[in-house]
Protein backbone atom coordinates (compact mmCIF):
# COMPACT_ATOMS: atom_id res chain seq x y z
CA UNK A 1 0.00 0.00 0.00
CA UNK A 2 0.89 3.93 -0.66
CA UNK A 3 -0.72 5.87 1.78
CA UNK A 4 -0.32 9.65 2.29
CA UNK A 5 -1.90 12.53 4.07
CA UNK A 6 -3.33 15.53 2.11
CA UNK A 7 -4.62 18.66 3.02
CA UNK A 8 -3.78 22.31 4.43
CA UNK A 9 -0.85 21.68 7.21
CA UNK A 10 -1.82 20.94 10.49
CA UNK A 11 -5.32 19.78 8.83
CA UNK A 12 -3.84 16.65 6.83
CA UNK A 13 -6.59 13.56 6.15
CA UNK A 14 -5.46 10.28 5.40
CA UNK A 15 -5.53 8.47 1.86
CA UNK A 16 -4.35 5.63 0.15
CA UNK A 17 -3.72 5.19 -3.53
CA UNK A 18 -5.95 3.14 -5.93
CA UNK A 19 -4.45 0.25 -8.15
CA UNK A 20 -4.52 3.15 -11.10
CA UNK A 21 -2.17 5.36 -8.43
CA UNK A 22 -5.55 7.36 -7.66
CA UNK A 23 -5.57 9.36 -4.66
CA UNK A 24 -8.63 7.89 -2.37
CA UNK A 25 -9.99 8.95 0.74
CA UNK A 26 -9.34 6.93 4.04
CA UNK A 27 -11.30 10.15 6.48
CA UNK A 28 -14.30 7.16 6.97
CA UNK A 29 -11.76 4.44 8.25
CA UNK A 30 -8.48 6.11 10.15
CA UNK A 31 -8.03 9.82 11.49
CA UNK A 32 -4.89 9.69 10.33
CA UNK A 33 -1.64 8.34 9.11
CA UNK A 34 -0.36 7.75 12.81
CA UNK A 35 -0.43 6.07 15.95
CA UNK A 36 -2.10 2.66 16.01
CA UNK A 37 -3.02 2.63 12.23
CA UNK A 38 0.83 2.25 11.32
CA UNK A 39 0.87 -1.56 13.33
CA UNK A 40 0.23 -4.78 11.42
CA UNK A 41 -3.19 -4.87 12.94
CA UNK A 42 -3.26 -1.23 11.32
CA UNK A 43 -2.04 -1.48 8.32
CA UNK A 44 -3.81 -4.97 7.94
CA UNK A 45 -7.28 -3.16 8.25
CA UNK A 46 -6.54 -0.81 5.19
CA UNK A 47 -5.14 -3.68 3.77
CA UNK A 48 -8.37 -5.05 3.59
CA UNK A 49 -10.08 -2.37 1.47
CA UNK A 50 -11.31 -2.14 -1.58
CA UNK A 51 -9.57 1.24 -2.57
CA UNK A 52 -11.81 1.34 -5.41
CA UNK A 53 -15.29 1.53 -3.43
CA UNK A 54 -13.24 4.78 -1.27
CA UNK A 55 -14.42 8.50 -1.66
CA UNK A 56 -11.78 10.03 -4.60
CA UNK A 57 -9.62 12.60 -3.60
CA UNK A 58 -10.78 16.02 -5.52
CA UNK A 59 -8.31 18.15 -7.35
CA UNK A 60 -5.26 18.00 -6.65
CA UNK A 61 -4.51 18.63 -3.11
CA UNK A 62 -1.52 19.56 -1.22
CA UNK A 63 0.41 16.61 -0.01
CA UNK A 64 1.59 16.40 3.38
CA UNK A 65 4.08 14.42 5.14
CA UNK A 66 3.39 11.25 4.57
CA UNK A 67 2.99 10.09 8.36
CA UNK A 68 1.45 12.57 11.51
CA UNK A 69 2.42 12.88 14.93
CA UNK A 70 5.98 12.07 14.60
CA UNK A 71 7.88 11.65 17.69
CA UNK A 72 11.04 11.57 17.10
CA UNK A 73 13.28 12.68 13.71
CA UNK A 74 16.31 10.29 14.22
CA UNK A 75 18.50 11.14 11.64
CA UNK A 76 21.68 8.76 10.72
CA UNK A 77 24.91 10.64 9.56
CA UNK A 78 27.68 9.29 6.98
CA UNK A 79 25.77 6.38 6.42
CA UNK A 80 27.04 5.90 2.51
CA UNK A 81 30.69 4.07 1.69
CA UNK A 82 30.98 5.93 -1.39
CA UNK A 83 29.83 9.37 0.13
CA UNK A 84 32.39 9.08 2.69
CA UNK A 85 35.36 8.14 0.55
CA UNK A 86 33.75 11.07 -0.90
CA UNK A 87 34.41 13.59 1.92
CA UNK A 88 37.29 11.76 3.15
CA UNK A 89 35.71 11.22 6.18
CA UNK A 90 36.87 7.71 8.05
CA UNK A 91 33.91 4.78 8.49
CA UNK A 92 32.06 5.30 11.88
CA UNK A 93 32.59 2.32 14.54
CA UNK A 94 28.51 2.83 15.00
CA UNK A 95 25.59 4.94 13.38
CA UNK A 96 25.73 8.16 13.86
CA UNK A 97 23.01 9.66 15.69
CA UNK A 98 21.81 13.30 15.32
CA UNK A 99 17.60 14.48 15.76
CA UNK A 100 16.10 16.58 13.58
CA UNK A 101 13.42 18.89 15.31
CA UNK A 102 10.22 17.66 14.49
CA UNK A 103 8.71 21.03 13.60
CA UNK A 104 11.16 20.99 10.45
CA UNK A 105 8.88 18.10 8.52
CA UNK A 106 7.10 19.29 5.90
CA UNK A 107 5.39 17.83 2.70
CA UNK A 108 7.32 16.52 0.09
CA UNK A 109 6.29 19.08 -2.36
CA UNK A 110 5.77 22.51 0.17
CA UNK A 111 8.60 25.23 -0.35
CA UNK A 112 12.04 24.75 1.30
CA UNK A 113 13.16 27.92 3.25
CA UNK A 114 16.24 29.39 4.36
CA UNK A 115 16.11 31.20 7.39
CA UNK A 116 17.96 34.13 7.72
CA UNK A 117 21.33 35.14 6.81
CA UNK A 118 21.68 30.99 5.68
CA UNK A 119 24.15 30.65 2.87
CA UNK A 120 25.37 27.23 3.22
CA UNK A 121 22.37 25.18 2.54
CA UNK A 122 22.44 21.75 0.87
CA UNK A 123 20.54 19.24 0.17
CA UNK A 124 20.28 15.00 1.26
CA UNK A 125 18.68 12.50 -0.49
CA UNK A 126 17.39 9.88 2.60
CA UNK A 127 15.88 6.52 3.10
CA UNK A 128 12.91 7.43 5.73
CA UNK A 129 12.33 4.40 7.71
CA UNK A 130 8.97 4.77 9.28
CA UNK A 131 8.52 2.66 12.87
CA UNK A 132 5.20 0.77 12.72
CA UNK A 133 5.42 -1.22 16.68
CA UNK A 134 7.21 -0.18 19.93
CA UNK A 135 10.61 -2.06 19.92
CA UNK A 136 13.24 -1.91 22.22
CA UNK A 137 16.70 -3.85 22.55
CA UNK A 138 16.07 -5.54 19.23
CA UNK A 139 18.13 -7.65 17.44
CA UNK A 140 18.95 -6.75 13.44
CA UNK A 141 17.54 -9.95 12.35
CA UNK A 142 14.03 -9.29 14.07
CA UNK A 143 14.27 -4.89 13.62
CA UNK A 144 12.10 -5.11 10.12
CA UNK A 145 9.38 -6.57 11.34
CA UNK A 146 8.78 -3.60 13.43
CA UNK A 147 8.89 -1.16 10.43
CA UNK A 148 5.43 -0.11 8.81
CA UNK A 149 7.26 1.63 5.76
CA UNK A 150 9.82 3.34 4.00
CA UNK A 151 9.39 7.04 2.30
CA UNK A 152 11.69 9.80 0.49
CA UNK A 153 13.11 12.31 2.97
CA UNK A 154 14.90 15.71 2.02
CA UNK A 155 17.63 16.07 4.98
CA UNK A 156 17.81 19.68 4.52
CA UNK A 157 20.99 20.86 6.09
CA UNK A 158 22.51 24.07 6.43
CA UNK A 159 26.35 23.13 7.18
CA UNK A 160 27.47 26.67 8.83
CA UNK A 161 24.76 25.94 11.08
CA UNK A 162 25.96 22.79 11.05
CA UNK A 163 29.63 22.90 11.69
CA UNK A 164 30.48 26.70 12.86
CA UNK A 165 27.60 27.38 15.86
CA UNK A 166 29.31 25.67 18.72
CA UNK A 167 26.08 23.03 18.62
CA UNK A 168 25.88 19.59 17.43
CA UNK A 169 25.09 18.80 13.91
CA UNK A 170 20.77 19.43 14.57
CA UNK A 171 21.48 22.98 14.35
CA UNK A 172 21.76 22.38 10.90
CA UNK A 173 19.43 20.16 10.37
CA UNK A 174 15.65 21.26 12.18
CA UNK A 175 15.30 24.50 10.38
CA UNK A 176 11.51 25.24 9.65
CA UNK A 177 10.97 23.30 6.22
CA UNK A 178 14.00 21.30 6.24
CA UNK A 179 12.17 18.06 6.62
CA UNK A 180 10.08 17.35 3.16
CA UNK A 181 8.93 13.93 4.02
CA UNK A 182 6.72 11.45 1.67
CA UNK A 183 4.54 11.98 -0.53
CA UNK A 184 4.01 7.79 0.14
CA UNK A 185 4.30 5.77 3.05
CA UNK A 186 5.26 3.03 0.90
CA UNK A 187 4.26 -0.21 3.28
CA UNK A 188 6.84 -2.52 4.06
CA UNK A 189 5.32 -5.41 2.35
CA UNK A 190 6.00 -3.59 -0.80
CA UNK A 191 9.74 -2.92 0.00
CA UNK A 192 11.23 -6.49 -1.02
CA UNK A 193 14.81 -5.16 0.14
CA UNK A 194 15.56 -2.07 1.71
CA UNK A 195 18.74 -2.51 0.82
CA UNK A 196 18.87 -2.11 -3.02
CA UNK A 197 16.92 0.91 -3.72
CA UNK A 198 18.30 3.81 -6.36
CA UNK A 199 18.08 7.04 -5.69
CA UNK A 200 18.68 10.29 -7.05
CA UNK A 201 18.08 14.19 -6.70
CA UNK A 202 18.46 17.07 -9.19
CA UNK A 203 18.72 20.71 -8.08
CA UNK A 204 17.70 22.81 -11.12
CA UNK A 205 16.91 19.50 -13.51
CA UNK A 206 20.87 18.73 -13.23
CA UNK A 207 21.93 15.49 -11.71
CA UNK A 208 23.40 15.98 -8.29
CA UNK A 209 23.31 12.84 -6.24
CA UNK A 210 22.60 9.09 -7.53
CA UNK A 211 23.19 6.18 -5.27
CA UNK A 212 21.66 3.12 -3.75
CA UNK A 213 21.26 1.67 0.14
CA UNK A 214 23.76 -1.56 -1.35
CA UNK A 215 26.16 1.41 -0.34
CA UNK A 216 24.63 2.03 3.19
CA UNK A 217 27.66 1.45 5.80
CA UNK A 218 24.80 0.41 8.84
CA UNK A 219 21.97 -1.54 7.28
CA UNK A 220 18.48 -0.14 8.14
CA UNK A 221 17.71 -3.23 10.53
CA UNK A 222 21.37 -2.75 12.24
CA UNK A 223 20.59 1.00 12.50
CA UNK A 224 17.24 -0.15 14.17
CA UNK A 225 19.29 -2.62 16.19
CA UNK A 226 21.55 -0.01 17.54
CA UNK A 227 18.85 2.66 18.17
CA UNK A 228 16.71 0.56 20.15
CA UNK A 229 19.83 -0.16 22.41
CA UNK A 230 19.80 3.33 22.95
CA UNK A 231 16.03 4.04 23.96
CA UNK A 232 12.21 3.06 22.83
CA UNK A 233 11.29 3.38 19.27
CA UNK A 234 7.45 4.03 19.20
CA UNK A 235 4.98 4.21 16.31
CA UNK A 236 5.18 7.02 14.21
CA UNK A 237 9.21 7.52 15.01
CA UNK A 238 11.27 8.13 12.14
CA UNK A 239 14.54 7.83 11.18
CA UNK A 240 16.49 8.46 7.98
CA UNK A 241 19.32 6.68 7.30
CA UNK A 242 22.05 8.75 5.59
CA UNK A 243 22.92 10.08 2.32
CA UNK A 244 24.67 8.53 -1.00
CA UNK A 245 27.53 10.89 -2.83
CA UNK A 246 26.79 14.31 -4.67
CA UNK A 247 25.39 16.94 -1.88
CA UNK A 248 27.08 20.14 -2.51
CA UNK A 249 29.26 20.71 -0.06
CA UNK A 250 31.30 18.27 -1.49
CA UNK A 251 30.94 19.94 -5.23
CA UNK A 252 34.48 20.15 -6.79
CA UNK A 253 36.09 22.59 -7.32
CA UNK A 254 34.04 24.75 -5.34
CA UNK A 255 31.03 23.31 -2.82
CA UNK A 256 27.55 24.46 -4.25
CA UNK A 257 24.57 26.15 -1.67
CA UNK A 258 20.89 26.52 -2.47
CA UNK A 259 19.90 29.57 -3.07
CA UNK A 260 16.57 31.24 -3.50
CA UNK A 261 14.39 30.06 -6.92
CA UNK A 262 16.36 26.79 -7.27
CA UNK A 263 14.56 23.95 -7.47
CA UNK A 264 15.29 20.51 -6.00
CA UNK A 265 13.77 16.71 -6.99
CA UNK A 266 14.68 13.78 -5.55
CA UNK A 267 13.08 10.00 -6.04
CA UNK A 268 13.98 6.66 -4.54
CA UNK A 269 12.48 3.50 -6.19
CA UNK A 270 9.37 2.84 -5.69
CA UNK A 271 9.19 5.04 -2.99
CA UNK A 272 8.10 8.44 -5.26
CA UNK A 273 9.03 11.94 -5.85
CA UNK A 274 9.59 14.65 -4.19
CA UNK A 275 10.03 18.49 -5.65
CA UNK A 276 10.94 21.49 -3.69
CA UNK A 277 11.39 25.24 -4.48
CA UNK A 278 13.77 27.44 -2.08
CA UNK A 279 12.69 30.71 -0.98
CA UNK A 280 14.46 32.38 1.96
CA UNK A 281 13.21 34.15 4.61
CA UNK A 282 13.96 38.43 4.38
CA UNK B 1 0.42 29.74 39.64
CA UNK B 2 2.07 26.18 39.95
CA UNK B 3 0.76 23.84 37.50
CA UNK B 4 1.27 19.97 37.55
CA UNK B 5 -0.32 17.03 35.71
CA UNK B 6 -0.70 13.72 37.60
CA UNK B 7 -1.96 10.10 37.22
CA UNK B 8 -0.99 7.46 35.74
CA UNK B 9 1.69 7.40 32.70
CA UNK B 10 -0.03 8.88 29.23
CA UNK B 11 -3.22 9.77 31.06
CA UNK B 12 -2.29 12.31 33.20
CA UNK B 13 -4.90 14.90 34.43
CA UNK B 14 -3.94 18.59 34.56
CA UNK B 15 -4.23 20.27 38.17
CA UNK B 16 -2.77 23.21 40.18
CA UNK B 17 -1.73 24.25 43.62
CA UNK B 18 -3.91 25.70 46.03
CA UNK B 19 -2.67 28.73 48.58
CA UNK B 20 -1.63 25.67 51.06
CA UNK B 21 0.35 23.80 48.48
CA UNK B 22 -2.92 20.87 48.14
CA UNK B 23 -3.33 19.29 44.81
CA UNK B 24 -6.25 20.67 42.77
CA UNK B 25 -8.01 18.86 40.17
CA UNK B 26 -7.89 20.61 36.86
CA UNK B 27 -9.68 18.01 34.80
CA UNK B 28 -12.88 20.21 34.43
CA UNK B 29 -11.21 23.13 33.08
CA UNK B 30 -8.73 21.89 30.78
CA UNK B 31 -7.65 18.71 28.78
CA UNK B 32 -4.11 19.17 29.80
CA UNK B 33 -1.02 21.66 30.65
CA UNK B 34 -0.14 21.95 27.26
CA UNK B 35 -0.36 23.94 24.09
CA UNK B 36 -2.56 26.91 24.08
CA UNK B 37 -3.35 26.77 27.79
CA UNK B 38 0.23 27.51 28.07
CA UNK B 39 -0.42 30.71 25.81
CA UNK B 40 -1.11 34.38 28.21
CA UNK B 41 -4.65 34.02 27.51
CA UNK B 42 -4.64 30.78 28.51
CA UNK B 43 -2.67 30.68 31.97
CA UNK B 44 -5.10 33.94 32.59
CA UNK B 45 -8.10 31.95 32.23
CA UNK B 46 -6.52 29.55 35.09
CA UNK B 47 -5.22 32.39 37.14
CA UNK B 48 -8.53 33.87 37.53
CA UNK B 49 -9.91 30.78 39.57
CA UNK B 50 -10.04 30.39 43.17
CA UNK B 51 -7.82 27.68 43.29
CA UNK B 52 -10.33 26.46 46.90
CA UNK B 53 -13.17 25.75 44.62
CA UNK B 54 -11.39 23.14 42.31
CA UNK B 55 -12.25 19.70 43.44
CA UNK B 56 -9.31 18.60 45.70
CA UNK B 57 -6.60 15.27 44.20
CA UNK B 58 -7.36 12.37 46.32
CA UNK B 59 -4.41 10.83 48.06
CA UNK B 60 -0.56 11.30 47.08
CA UNK B 61 -0.92 10.09 43.06
CA UNK B 62 2.34 9.96 40.53
CA UNK B 63 3.36 13.38 39.68
CA UNK B 64 4.19 13.16 35.72
CA UNK B 65 6.29 15.75 33.43
CA UNK B 66 4.64 19.13 33.91
CA UNK B 67 3.62 19.73 30.38
CA UNK B 68 2.60 17.36 28.01
CA UNK B 69 2.68 17.37 24.32
CA UNK B 70 6.31 18.50 24.19
CA UNK B 71 7.33 19.11 20.60
CA UNK B 72 11.12 19.66 20.96
CA UNK B 73 13.38 19.34 23.71
CA UNK B 74 16.18 21.17 23.34
CA UNK B 75 19.06 20.98 25.60
CA UNK B 76 21.83 23.89 25.92
CA UNK B 77 25.66 22.11 26.97
CA UNK B 78 28.06 23.89 28.85
CA UNK B 79 26.52 26.62 29.54
CA UNK B 80 27.94 27.51 33.45
CA UNK B 81 31.12 29.93 33.36
CA UNK B 82 32.08 27.41 37.16
CA UNK B 83 31.22 24.05 35.18
CA UNK B 84 33.06 25.34 31.82
CA UNK B 85 36.20 25.84 33.98
CA UNK B 86 35.58 22.89 36.33
CA UNK B 87 35.68 20.78 33.08
CA UNK B 88 38.27 23.19 31.54
CA UNK B 89 36.32 23.46 28.34
CA UNK B 90 36.42 26.72 26.52
CA UNK B 91 33.36 29.19 27.10
CA UNK B 92 31.58 28.44 23.73
CA UNK B 93 31.00 31.39 21.31
CA UNK B 94 27.45 30.19 20.73
CA UNK B 95 24.97 28.39 23.26
CA UNK B 96 25.87 24.73 22.18
CA UNK B 97 22.61 22.70 21.43
CA UNK B 98 21.75 18.81 21.35
CA UNK B 99 18.45 17.19 21.36
CA UNK B 100 17.00 14.83 24.24
CA UNK B 101 14.63 12.40 22.68
CA UNK B 102 11.08 13.67 24.01
CA UNK B 103 10.10 9.98 24.86
CA UNK B 104 12.72 10.35 27.57
CA UNK B 105 10.65 12.56 29.25
CA UNK B 106 9.31 11.32 33.20
CA UNK B 107 7.63 12.63 36.09
CA UNK B 108 9.92 14.20 38.63
CA UNK B 109 10.30 11.14 40.98
CA UNK B 110 9.55 8.23 38.46
CA UNK B 111 12.10 6.13 38.76
CA UNK B 112 15.60 6.31 36.40
CA UNK B 113 16.44 3.46 34.61
CA UNK B 114 20.09 3.14 33.36
CA UNK B 115 19.92 1.07 29.59
CA UNK B 116 21.62 -2.16 29.15
CA UNK B 117 25.02 -1.98 29.33
CA UNK B 118 25.27 1.55 31.07
CA UNK B 119 28.22 1.73 33.16
CA UNK B 120 28.89 5.58 32.83
CA UNK B 121 25.48 7.75 33.53
CA UNK B 122 25.15 11.02 35.60
CA UNK B 123 22.92 13.61 36.68
CA UNK B 124 23.15 17.38 36.10
CA UNK B 125 20.24 19.39 37.74
CA UNK B 126 19.05 22.34 34.95
CA UNK B 127 16.59 25.13 34.85
CA UNK B 128 13.85 24.22 32.08
CA UNK B 129 12.08 26.57 30.28
CA UNK B 130 8.55 26.02 28.75
CA UNK B 131 7.49 27.75 25.60
CA UNK B 132 4.35 29.41 25.77
CA UNK B 133 4.08 31.56 22.47
CA UNK B 134 5.01 30.34 18.96
CA UNK B 135 8.44 32.84 18.35
CA UNK B 136 10.84 32.91 15.96
CA UNK B 137 13.38 35.69 15.35
CA UNK B 138 13.19 37.31 18.62
CA UNK B 139 15.51 39.30 20.27
CA UNK B 140 16.99 38.49 23.38
CA UNK B 141 14.68 41.68 25.09
CA UNK B 142 11.48 40.48 24.15
CA UNK B 143 12.41 36.86 24.51
CA UNK B 144 10.99 35.92 28.13
CA UNK B 145 7.54 37.35 27.03
CA UNK B 146 7.12 33.89 25.15
CA UNK B 147 8.01 31.65 27.95
CA UNK B 148 5.23 29.79 30.01
CA UNK B 149 6.87 29.08 33.12
CA UNK B 150 9.77 27.32 34.49
CA UNK B 151 10.58 23.87 35.73
CA UNK B 152 13.11 21.80 37.37
CA UNK B 153 14.61 19.39 34.65
CA UNK B 154 17.29 16.75 35.76
CA UNK B 155 19.25 15.88 32.72
CA UNK B 156 20.31 12.36 32.89
CA UNK B 157 23.35 11.42 30.28
CA UNK B 158 25.04 8.55 29.88
CA UNK B 159 28.71 9.91 29.24
CA UNK B 160 29.84 6.65 27.66
CA UNK B 161 26.87 7.06 24.85
CA UNK B 162 27.58 10.85 24.67
CA UNK B 163 30.71 10.70 23.83
CA UNK B 164 32.18 7.40 22.79
CA UNK B 165 29.30 6.08 20.31
CA UNK B 166 30.07 7.86 17.36
CA UNK B 167 27.02 9.78 17.38
CA UNK B 168 26.32 13.69 18.72
CA UNK B 169 25.50 14.15 22.54
CA UNK B 170 21.61 13.03 21.71
CA UNK B 171 22.43 9.44 22.19
CA UNK B 172 24.14 10.11 25.87
CA UNK B 173 20.97 11.91 26.59
CA UNK B 174 17.91 10.37 24.77
CA UNK B 175 17.58 7.01 27.18
CA UNK B 176 14.32 6.04 28.29
CA UNK B 177 13.58 8.01 31.94
CA UNK B 178 16.25 10.62 31.09
CA UNK B 179 14.24 13.20 31.36
CA UNK B 180 12.76 13.67 34.79
CA UNK B 181 10.29 17.08 33.98
CA UNK B 182 8.43 19.07 36.59
CA UNK B 183 6.98 18.38 39.52
CA UNK B 184 5.67 21.92 38.89
CA UNK B 185 5.63 24.21 35.71
CA UNK B 186 5.49 27.65 37.37
CA UNK B 187 4.64 30.51 35.50
CA UNK B 188 7.25 33.12 34.96
CA UNK B 189 5.06 35.93 36.71
CA UNK B 190 6.46 34.06 39.58
CA UNK B 191 9.50 34.16 38.91
CA UNK B 192 11.28 37.48 38.93
CA UNK B 193 14.64 36.88 37.33
CA UNK B 194 15.38 33.12 36.25
CA UNK B 195 19.02 34.56 35.90
CA UNK B 196 19.26 34.23 40.00
CA UNK B 197 18.25 30.67 40.96
CA UNK B 198 20.13 28.58 43.21
CA UNK B 199 19.76 24.95 42.63
CA UNK B 200 21.60 21.80 43.67
CA UNK B 201 21.66 18.49 43.62
CA UNK B 202 22.43 14.84 46.21
CA UNK B 203 22.97 11.83 45.80
CA UNK B 204 22.54 9.19 48.43
CA UNK B 205 22.51 12.23 50.62
CA UNK B 206 25.87 14.24 49.73
CA UNK B 207 25.41 17.21 47.79
CA UNK B 208 27.09 16.98 44.59
CA UNK B 209 25.99 19.96 42.52
CA UNK B 210 25.49 23.68 43.89
CA UNK B 211 25.06 26.60 41.43
CA UNK B 212 23.31 29.52 40.71
CA UNK B 213 21.76 30.29 37.31
CA UNK B 214 23.27 33.69 37.99
CA UNK B 215 26.79 31.78 36.30
CA UNK B 216 24.70 31.17 32.82
CA UNK B 217 26.94 32.07 30.06
CA UNK B 218 23.80 32.48 27.56
CA UNK B 219 20.97 33.61 29.34
CA UNK B 220 17.59 32.52 29.21
CA UNK B 221 16.55 35.42 27.38
CA UNK B 222 19.79 34.98 24.75
CA UNK B 223 18.96 31.37 24.18
CA UNK B 224 15.80 32.08 23.17
CA UNK B 225 16.89 34.98 21.04
CA UNK B 226 19.92 32.11 19.37
CA UNK B 227 17.09 29.18 18.96
CA UNK B 228 14.67 31.26 17.60
CA UNK B 229 17.02 32.59 14.74
CA UNK B 230 17.20 28.39 13.91
CA UNK B 231 13.92 27.44 14.02
CA UNK B 232 10.33 28.22 15.77
CA UNK B 233 9.65 27.46 19.40
CA UNK B 234 6.33 26.76 19.50
CA UNK B 235 3.86 26.16 22.75
CA UNK B 236 5.30 23.21 24.80
CA UNK B 237 8.74 23.05 23.23
CA UNK B 238 11.00 22.51 26.55
CA UNK B 239 14.57 23.91 26.76
CA UNK B 240 16.72 22.75 29.53
CA UNK B 241 19.64 25.10 29.75
CA UNK B 242 22.52 23.52 31.05
CA UNK B 243 24.03 22.53 34.43
CA UNK B 244 26.37 23.97 36.80
CA UNK B 245 29.62 22.28 38.73
CA UNK B 246 29.90 19.09 40.35
CA UNK B 247 28.91 16.32 37.63
CA UNK B 248 29.87 12.75 38.47
CA UNK B 249 32.25 12.70 35.21
CA UNK B 250 33.93 16.19 37.45
CA UNK B 251 34.28 14.35 40.63
CA UNK B 252 38.12 14.26 41.42
CA UNK B 253 40.28 12.10 42.04
CA UNK B 254 38.12 9.54 40.03
CA UNK B 255 34.60 10.05 38.57
CA UNK B 256 31.75 8.80 39.99
CA UNK B 257 28.44 7.45 37.73
CA UNK B 258 25.12 6.47 38.84
CA UNK B 259 24.34 2.60 39.89
CA UNK B 260 21.16 0.71 40.51
CA UNK B 261 20.08 1.39 44.21
CA UNK B 262 21.17 5.12 44.25
CA UNK B 263 18.71 8.22 44.85
CA UNK B 264 18.81 11.90 43.41
CA UNK B 265 17.29 14.84 44.89
CA UNK B 266 17.20 17.49 42.83
CA UNK B 267 15.73 21.45 43.75
CA UNK B 268 15.61 24.63 42.43
CA UNK B 269 14.50 27.40 44.42
CA UNK B 270 10.86 28.42 43.76
CA UNK B 271 10.46 25.04 41.83
CA UNK B 272 9.86 22.58 43.68
CA UNK B 273 11.94 19.43 44.46
CA UNK B 274 12.91 16.11 42.11
CA UNK B 275 13.72 12.56 43.57
CA UNK B 276 14.57 9.57 41.50
CA UNK B 277 15.40 5.90 42.58
CA UNK B 278 17.76 4.60 40.18
CA UNK B 279 17.34 0.88 38.71
CA UNK B 280 18.96 -0.73 35.51
CA UNK B 281 17.72 -2.97 32.82
CA UNK B 282 18.78 -6.37 33.01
Amino acid sequence: MKLFRYGAVGAEKPGMLDDDGGLRDLSGIVDDIAGDVLSDAGLEKLRALDPATLPQVDGTPRIGPCVGRIGKFCCIGLNYSDHAAETGAAIPDHPILFMKATSAVVGPNDDVILPRGSTHSDWEVELGVVIGKTVKYVSADDALAHVAGYCVINDVSERHFQTQLSGNWTKGKSCDTFGPTGPWLVTRDEVENPQALAMHLDVNGKRMQTGNTDTMIFTVAQIIEHLSSLFTLYPGDVISTGTPPGVGMGMKPDPVYLKKGDVMELSIDGLGTQKQSVGQDA
